[in-house]
């Protein structure tokens, strides 16, 4: 299977990021750029998102990025720094870096910026990679 | 304003805490219980629950903790560990506990059980406590 | 092997452990009590102990309590957030929390106190159980 | 006062930074190369650096980055995802990216590589940055 179908996949079966509104722009060996519009079911009184939304779309970024070598990959833990409020109507874009593969583990780096390329959120995780594949399932 | 009249008016006002179905079964100083019913619509295909989910509901019960004491609480970072898979039907619930409060900055981890009483993930997270108060907004 | 044993083996051969002058207070299955004096060496030209240190002492905490079991554990990532900051001459001191112990991962938390009994740093550490055994090595 | 002057200032009176060993080999705005052999007196008996050899070097690049810019920076919290094991005589060498830069708050990503240029480990810190100077201390 290609990146592409493998995320296909993925995301076919992911109702969460299909609630969420997400958009995939790239797919690619341990890329995924996705986009998201922050809508008003995703915000607080003040007009910002939720923490959850920011890092969701994060993960789900990552999970793609992760997946797409064709291995199942499997979250062991993130960090998500917050750096500046998702305002409503934000459109937040991810950009994943792949900081290290190698047989049983992979790490990345996920940012996510507005449409003024402003950075809203970072995201660094852990993911184990199983023995499993994604092709014949 | 006590801890429940803070968390009431920050749940009343957040749609996507609302979104996820999250119930509240206590507040108090530095405390927030909080469960969760893990649905379809939360689910991947295997039938899992994005890790969002896990994440978004722990962020909403350090959200609620962190700002009980009548100070605005903003979280800098946080690091999810993710320990079992949720479940489509699993109930989650939450455990606060306040590892350290100083005047600018405070620190919590919050624990998610799924109804067996089995860890699920945990989330370490500091927030920036700000010098606005939460009465007469 | 018991705790003490496999402990004994990882701290003899563990010259930075020593160079730090830990001492250890107290070993068992996924506990560490280790106490550190903070001395000249360790510290800024404001009296400060370097970041290095609150850190490299949970990290030894978190080895050996991981190790403990008799089975080979291996840190993953971990992170520490910084409450107080430790002066020269304080005695730090940690204590371990197994928060989940699997098959293949477990995750600890390590608080770093005073002599005072103030919370200087909380590490929280995600690590890989391997199939490899402490005895007859 | 210039970033060499203000990294001058701090590893002059940082004697933990001298006992391993670092040298500087590039000071700038946001930047930090500093290299490390790794001694015997920092491995444990499998001939391995204790996971806080990485991590002290790590949070020496990140201070002296963070501070260069002459304004007084403090560690909130900092996570360590170890990917390769850092052997008895690797020279161990970091590169610093400036991810995030507020009035309050910055955010780095360190990565520590070993002579061969693999990557041995990741540092993602957030600072606080206090309203102090540098100058004219």
């Amino acid at each position: 299977m290609t990146p592409k179908e493998i995320v296909d996949k993925m995301y076919n079966n992911d109702p969460f990021s299909q609630w969420l509104g997400i958009r995939r722009i790239e797919d690619g060996k341990g890329i995924s750029i996705l986009e998201l519009e922050v809508r008003s079911e995703m915000c607080n009184g003040f007009g910002i998102a939720h923490g959850g939304i920011a890092y969701s779309l994060a993960d789900s970024a990552l999970a793609f990025a992760a997946n797409s070598h064709g291995q199942l990959a499997l979250s062991i833990n993130s960090t998500i720094s917050y750096l500046k409020p998702a305002q409503l109507g934000d459109v937040l874009k991810t950009a994943v870096e792949e900081i290290f593969r190698g047989s049983k583990n992979a790490s990345y780096i996920v940012r996510v910026t507005n449409q003024k390329g402003e950075l809203i959120a970072v995201v660094n995780g852990a993911v184990h990679l199983s023995q499993k594949l994604w092709f014949d399932k």
